[in-house]
């Protein structure tokens, strides 16, 4: 079977799975507040719409009122499923980042020689955690690639990553192409967004991160984040964001794009989207060590010259990435 | 001519121009306090040694009493030669570093577009610089080594860099052993010291590290540097050292030692020397930026966090490696 009858990268982003996960989760812990929340019936409202509206006495009740609800009870019971990439070099901060942005200790049990030598070539490790909140479970999968261009040849480092994403892509057809009860429980698999990490010594996208763009832009919803960027002045940053800007438009690499928010969106989202927007390439930073700080604990960094907490909005873009994908 | 029978890089090692550079500099001004300060006299201090010394009156003087003096006034004419290469990856603030070290700006008609995209295959740069300090005359020249490991493919960019060290080599010999006034007036260009930059996101030798050190390793003295420590928490450092010096053992890497101070210098020489030997590798950060603080400069680093003064022996190796390197 050709891999081309697999369903596209493309319906992923024009059907973004993130903006999906937005929306569910803001419809989390109480009723839908909007038909728009429930993704599915979008369609019939646009029909509605365009007819009269006649409200139903409570004598006349059909029940379809209640579908929210039941659709709500029922991504309640299934819980989310999310499926993670980090790409980037040894080093760079990544499984502390990942901590850092689910607030949960995914590499604990990693041995230290994983830690010191990465492997000569690139693998692949997947990790999954039930994460919950308020009643809402999350199952997250995240998918290391360690020994991307650590070895001393790093020219086809992308290839397998590819191989991967195209594995998902393949299994996710093959269960919703079956027939019986497989069918009915599809797991999601397929990488729905790939942070590349781009270290922070860089003043430009290196051959390495054009080739691995250039090879996977069509293939998964690509956010570059500058890692590290504690080590980075303020001027240095603005310098560096501007100038991978300027690459990834000169190079012609298609980034993961927020949907368009419709004309109806309250006002804030819109304002929320652009501020989310303009912070690509996100900058951002990862600590393991907690501190508690106004009564609140912080995830920080103590340098002899003073502490970063690695989440004020000031100098880190991570809370803008966490809105971004989770919420 | 085979190239064996040019001056061994051993016979530099053995008779290290490092510290034939810190014996003259401490001679700069003053006439030198021990024969020892100049160093063709030292083997003939060593015989004198093994016979009677007789005192001559003032009416005997025959004049070699003047010798020091004269070798001082030669050494203040001539000025002194130091050729310090550079070698590491693009962004890892080797030209800050080098105007930080020498407190000059030695990069500073550099274009741009070097400064954003290196070259894909290593490349030999030269820049010499006459500086003077209380009458005495350095002139230094900076090899750098632009596009070192910057290319997708690193499995042979120690090369170029061994065929110009091995070309200095062959230049120097060919004009020692040449007759006429070329012979009077040796350039000495060959490559006294390198400095070896490593990222700080690394946790141990990596690859092409080990590439590099294991096939310069006795071509030239190497300096292993970790560079932009600003980056690393105090225990992330020590860390790091630990490794890298256990994987240097590990791999039989040898770098410059010093040289074993005698039993008649001061005490508190060995004590320095002993504090140098254990700052290797040397944690270094740089700065183009130069406050005023409690009525001196200092090249710092500005962060919303707090001002990083780089050469505070507080937590940068920068003193120390200023120091083994001049004085």
């Amino acid at each position: 079977m050709s891999f081309s009858s697999t369903p596209s990268p493309s319906s992923i982003r024009t059907n973004p799975i993130l903006s999906l996960l937005r929306k569910q989760s803001s419809s989390s812990n109480a009723v839908p507040r909007d038909i728009r929340d429930v993704p599915y019936l979008h369609q019939s409202r646009t029909s509605i719409e365009s007819s009269t509206t006649k409200p139903l006495t409570f004598q006349e009740t059909i029940g379809f009122s209640t579908l929210p609800d039941q659709i709500h009870r029922k991504t309640l019971k299934r819980g989310f499923e999310f499926t993670l990439m980090v790409v980037g070099e040894h080093g760079l901060g990544k499984s502390t980042f990942i901590n850092t942005l689910f607030m949960t200790e995914l590499y604990a049990d990693r041995p230290p020689s994983a830690r010191l030598h990465p492997p000569k070539t690139v693998e692949i490790e997947t990790r999954t955690v039930e994460l919950e909140e308020k009643g809402v479970k999350l199952r997250l999968t995240v998918v290391d690639t360690p020994g991307f261009g650590d070895g001393m040849n790093s020219s086809e480092c992308w290839k397998p990553i590819l191989d991967f994403i195209d594995q998902q892509f393949l299994k996710y057809f093959q269960a919703e192409t079956s027939f019986g009860i497989e069918r009915k429980y599809v797991q999601d698999q397929r990488v729905h967004c790939c942070l590349y990490f781009l270290p922070p010594s860089i003043r430009g996208l290196r051959p390495i991160d054009r080739d691995f763009l250039h090879h996977l832009q069509h293939k998964v919803n690509i956010i570059p984040v500058i890692a590290k960027t504690d080590t980075l002045l303020k001027s240095e940053l603005t310098a560096l964001k501007k100038q991978l800007l300027s690459d990834i438009d000169k190079y012609g690499v298609q980034l993961y794009d927020f949907p368009e928010g419709d004309s109806e969106q309250a006002e804030d989202s819109h304002t929320l989207d652009k501020v989310l927007r303009e912070s690509i390439p996100f900058a951002i930073m990862g600590s393991n060590t907690t501190l508690e700080s106004n009564g609140r604990k912080v995830r920080a960094r103590t340098y002899p010259w003073g502490v970063v907490d690695v989440e004020d909005p000031k100098y880190s873009d991570l809370p803008h990435l966490r809105e971004m994908l989770c919420k």
